[in-house]
């Protein structure tokens, strides 16, 4: 277990809970325990046991320095153990993750006669603020983002198909020691860059088009995330202008992040830049969402309620999705640091038209 | 919806239960509905509902035949357009997914007044037996993880890292079309290939050594899964006697494969060849495990209690992995077919060593 624990006590300590059971695999690796899924994290305010089957037990007596083992055989399940545990420490009230509870679990839970707690949004939120070595390892999987975009640009041409872009941006990604891609890669040419969160089928590169590419990498449990949009050869001049409403937009979200600031006035002074374009309704989704393990806040939309603060991480990605022309959405993850949103992508967000090759 | 509801309302009918609430994107693909985390499918003994939020009405309204709409605003939830599915249909008992129902939901429901069933296996038991599409479905995506592999195999140099195998893997299989990998892609090589599940690392390919790669595409939702060992140069004569105990114990376990014989006979059958040459304890997995959409069974394993049947879908992959020596597994999908279980996969099972290069 590492020191982020600290932020999980000062939780309970607040909300006056004795005990939080971890089964999420965000949670785990935030906490730097063993991830897998017979693996279960209980931390109470001053004691931390892992309950695990027999398989762990090895992996874990060598990294494990400040946890309380409690084994249980693999068909067994961890229930009785947990109980065990809970009843050494006097705790009555125990948190359990909403996303990674199973039904059959949390009535047995009931049934145990525990005071449980479902925590929702509560569990990002334990996480929002990234302390300095949380900032550099997304910098590093921004870092590699940013340099497989140049690989995959260099090699656009014009016929490639979507599949083939995607699988280049994965290949380039895990061949540099990425563990995985934060999420399925998005590759939209022509036409289907208007779908937001397109998937890449076999349609080919045509001269003119957009090519919007949004992926990103996973290293030591960190995530990036990046979208630009370049063209092979002139775009028209309807989608010149979409891209310069995007980019502006995008530079307004960005300078927007400041400390004091609510999530929901980010997306507003974004959003206006493209409503005042005449584009409001095309731009159909939030401004940006929290980056990190995964699933981060805050969330950057219309009804974000969190205050912005130093070391929070979070993506800047207006979009234009003209049905049936094309779409545009430029996306960058921005650090709030020292005052100021910062961006950490380095990729240009000047209108890119490559030759037409 | 398509032809597969049958089988989800044979079950209904069996178990006495007048509707399913089905929210797993597994589940939806089965039913050929849409898929987004927005959509909700109600089955009933007689109808069936698409429940869902603004955004999937225009695309509802292209494909689905079948299904009455029921439409609530984004932000709202699905639950009082499910109540009133429900009692339009006078329905008081309703089955939900264990692994797909979250905690706050199902309470909600309870407190509505139905009546829960929690579905377990039986969910994947609804789809254990495929037809002759989703069949020629997994087939497709057996060949193509087959031609994935001869394009692979070709590319392997020493001083290779797993990273670039692994990144090698997925660019052939995405290139190709496939719309995701089946699962996070296996490379070990040398001692790393007695990780029975090694993610790939920055370990180069030395001569001499086994290189495992263990991999699936999925093509219309649809899934394979392979395994082979390779050598470049020459393998010690320990390595090569593994190849032979492992081999024999596949084939074994393929000829095992029959209508009428339990999951776990077919473990035994594999693991006594394996236990025979002195391996036993080396063999620390199940068999197999069913193919088709993701989840599947029957599972090949000590305690599998699936009597199998024609149309059933598994992997057979037996291995034998040696701390600090090295590993071998060796993977087929078996489609049970006329009595008999037939390996889907076309790729060599001989040892194959390649030149050094």
């Amino acid at each position: 277990m590492n020191a982020h624990v600290k932020n999980v006590r000062a939780f309970l300590a607040k909300r006056d809970i004795d005990a939080f059971l971890i089964k999420s695999k965000t949670m785990k690796k935030y906490l730097g325990t063993l991830t897998g899924s017979g693996c279960n994290v209980l931390v109470t305010t001053e004691r931390g046991f892992l309950i695990m089957d027999g398989r762990y037990v090895n992996e874990a007596s060598e990294r494990e320095r400040d946890l309380e083992f409690r084994v249980h055989a693999q068909g067994e399940g961890y229930l009785g153990e947990l109980r065990e545990a809970l009843a050494s420490c006097g705790c009555k009230t125990l948190a359990v993750e909403a996303d990674a509870i199973r039904v059959p679990e949390y009535r047995e839970l009931e049934r145990l006669g525990f005071e449980l707690v479902l925590l929702g949004d509560e569990v990002a939120r334990m996480r929002m603020v990234k302390d300095d070595a949380e900032v550099a390892a997304v910098q590093r999987a921004v870092d590699l983002a940013d340099d497989v975009y140049a690989r995959v640009i260099e090699r656009l041409r014009v016929g490639m198909t979507e599949h083939e872009v995607g699988a280049l941006v994965q290949y380039y990604t895990l061949s540099a020691g990425a563990e995985a891609m934060s999420f399925d890669t998005i590759v939209g040419t022509g036409p289907h860059s208007a779908l937001p969160h397109g998937r890449p089928t076999d349609r080919v590169i045509q001269p003119h088009e957009p090519v919007l590419i949004d992926f990103g990498a996973q290293l030591d449990g960190y995530q990036s995330d990046m979208t630009r949009v370049c063209f092979l050869g002139e775009p028209v001049e309807r989608m010149r202008e979409m891209y310069e409403v995007v980019l502006a937009a995008q530079l307004t979200g960005i300078d927007a992040i400041r400390p004091g600031m609510a999530a929901r006035d980010v997306d507003a002074a974004a959003r206006k830049v493209i409503a005042d374009a005449g584009y409001g309704e095309y731009f159909t989704h939030g401004l940006g969402h929290g980056i990190g393990l995964g699933g981060d806040l805050p969330l950057l939309n219309q009804s974000g309620d969190v205050v912005l603060g130093e070391g929070m991480i979070m993506s800047c990605e207006p979009g234009v999705y003209l049905p049936g022309v094309g779409g545009v959405r430029i996306e960058d993850d921005v650090v709030l640091r020292d005052g100021v949103g910062c961006p950490m992508n380095t990729t240009s967000k000047q209108l890119l038209v490559l030759d037409v090759r």
